[in-house]
């Protein structure tokens, strides 16, 4: 086998079998395939695409180009979420105890913020002494003493991803469907589930901003799980604006507390129970949503975070006083200029803006202040009059309001609340 | 301006600004811009084309990363012959002296074979102590000394030629029109010339399979000319079967004086007069075929050839008695196994026979054997009788003559000789 004739095929529109796949990835990994050939692959697949038996062939590459978990050990059905990225999405805080705390094991490998997006590994962080990177032991330990776990990717689970996503950001192949989900599904299926439930955001803030590229990323994603002998349910749901009512790492963490003490926004719940209702149901569970309430209700949930946070080094003491969490040293009010109905709150527009007040990170490089973000005080469909207070922006040093102000628009006439769940995809 | 982003609009199928492409090229060239980068750019022109400003710039961009020669202070109209390579393609040879003959600066920059093709300067170091590699003053003095010269590439001509086609050859970007026409449009403009004849060989023998191919890149070619304020012309010329009766460095050597001296195959002197009169055309001169009979006849074409070979270090005392060149130790002959017509003599056949005999190089570091080669005793169209000889092969230590016989068909009915010149594009 060589690289050039593989390239050639696919450039001609033909398909790679199982084992040539294999040998391109392993061969990559092992520096045997260079990273030019492989610049000259991805282009090949971003323009040509992989069907979907070389698609399984390929996310099962690269899932074995590293370490795969075995969670043998636990006994309990074990159920991830993943999120395809948004702004002022918390979900998995709130999610993985809640559904861990209705007996199903969440191995919750997630993610850092990157642009206007946020991660929750950085939400963490904001608890004093919290520590998110845990090996494939202390991962299982957690796991088996509170039913969950969040931690970041080990350094060993898929190798091959890690370089080449660093490629396809270098060369123009990022937002390729196959080279995305085979992406998402090789860390995933790692992690040695049952059944995973994807959230595909679709919206301004999100990765997919209109729904046909969010369902084809979807339905592919549920494709290679089938292919993998992992039951996938995918759930679209709408990123126009932030969902719940915080942007920014403390506040985000904060605002998970709510929830799990049973309020919090409509919108950050009503995710968190149809992806929650979903694992339940991967796991044979029926009436998630119930169960899910009853966790909340009992403070079992909140118990497992708590729980959870000490095991990972972290200080309990800030999620029972989250007024304890890191506090930004000013605040400023952004107000409406006329009498109206908010007609946008853009999720983008306000995940650059908490950026750019440090809650995320421009580059990589970047440090994240955990104390800073944004408050939304009014969202889509709300009635607000002139000079009442939009948002509330938490900041350091410096604050650029207008970006946060142009964020929102207000309408004359009433506008309709957004639909959040759009589609399910299984 | 960043790669990833042009890279994306290649993509997506925009098209570059010259200072793009010049940003690009500078930056390739200068290790600004990753391998990797130009291996996903080299794919997406691949897959999408460029246009034809994108081409003119593209190729500027390369002509102008390394050295362009000034031959002002040569007062004859300067120009060159390229050939897009073939079986027994031993043309430059004899045409270039030809010319200069005629009164027209010729400074000939040539190639070296590779797979089942042979190369101009691999036949010259066919004569002892012959000198290709020469420097842009020696190749200015030779020029000047005897109306052309035959040598090498010198290192600092289009540098980003050199980097780019090793490149293009690991990742499956060769066959690319625009990167071809490009490629050697480049190298062919740095060599400040008046004007330039192009053969574009079409059949089994050369890189161009087919007829419509072969056409585009003549096209595409003359059309970077234009675009270049160099006028040029292209003949698409047969190379079903090999040109001329040699394969091999100094059988062709041998050959081709025999073309100087008035006699040689009737298809290799049709191409070479076709291709010369051409030539003279461009540099103002009418009646070419009879001019270029003319010098042959009277000898100053082949006493040209013996000065450049002087000045260039080559013994001129093997050209006067070829029989001095190299010769093979055994030679063996391939019969006809019944009587008829010969159907084919297919070139590419030929070629990797002759290359497995040590004519040619399988890979680029392979070394040349210049004494042994193939002579074809039949070609397309002529009748055999059954045990007539139809080539002696010239080898060193072993042969595989059926490699050489399944060259060959015979038919039992006439075959109609091949047309030669099959189109004209300027």
């Amino acid at each position: 086998m060589n690289a050039v004739e593989l390239i050639e095929r696919k450039r001609d529109g033909g398909r790679l079998s199982d084992a040539e796949i294999a040998w391109l990835i392993d061969g990559y990994v092992a520096d045997r395939v260079a990273d030019y050939q492989m610049a000259a692959m991805a282009m090949t697949i971003y323009l040509h695409g992989l069907d979907d038996a070389e698609l399984a062939a390929w996310t099962g590459a690269m899932l074995h180009s590293g370490e795969v978990f075995d969670l043998s050990e636990i006994d309990r059905p074990k159920i991830d979420k993943h999120s395809t990225g948004g702004v002022g999405d918390k979900v998995s805080i709130p999610l993985a105890p809640m559904v861990a705390a209705c007996g199903v094991a969440v191995p919750m490998m997630s993610g850092r913020g990157l642009g206007h997006t946020g991660g929750t590994l950085d939400k963490l962080e904001s608890i004093p002494g919290m520590e998110v990177r845990l090996d494939g032991s202390q991962i299982s330990t957690v796991i088996k003493k509170c039913g969950f776990v969040m931690a970041g990717q080990t350094d060993n689970l898929v190798p091959a991803d890690r370089k080449l996503y660093a490629l396809r950001d270098a060369t123009g192949t990022v937002p390729s469907i196959p080279l995305i989900a085979s992406s998402i599904m090789s860390k995933k299926l790692a992690e040695d589930l049952d059944g995973l439930v994807l959230d595909v955001k679709v919206g301004s803030g999100a990765f997919m901003t209109d729904l046909a590229h969010a369902r084809l990323l979807a339905s592919t994603m549920v494709g290679i799980g089938a292919n993998h002998g992992v039951p996938v349910v995918a759930l679209l749901t709408a990123m126009d604006q932030p969902l719940g009512n915080t942007v920014g790492n403390s506040l985000e963490i904060a605002e998970s507390v709510e929830l799990l003490r049973g309020s919090g926004p409509p919108d950050l719940l009503e995710v968190t129970l149809e992806l929650g209702s979903r694992m339940l149901a991967l796991a044979g569970i029926e009436n998630g949503t119930e169960t899910l309430q009853r966790v909340v209700a009992d403070g079992r949930a909140f118990e497992l975070l708590l729980k959870m946070v000490e095991l990972q080094g972290g200080d309990p003491g800030v999620l029972a006083d989250p007024s304890l969490l890191p506090t930004a040293p000013q605040t400023m009010e952004v107000t409406a200029t006329h009498t109206g109905f908010v007609g946008r709150c853009d999720a983008k527009a306000i995940g650059v803006a908490a950026m750019r007040l440090g809650a995320g990170r421009e580059l990589k490089e970047d440090k994240i202040d955990h104390a800073v973000g944004i408050t939304l005080l009014a969202k889509v469909g709300d009635p607000v009059e002139a000079g009442q207070p939009l948002a509330r922006i938490h900041y350091r040093d410096t604050v650029d309001p207008a970006a946060v102000e142009s964020a929102f628009s207000v309408s004359e006439s009433p506008v309709p609340s957004h639909q959040i769940i759009l589609e399910e995809i299984r």
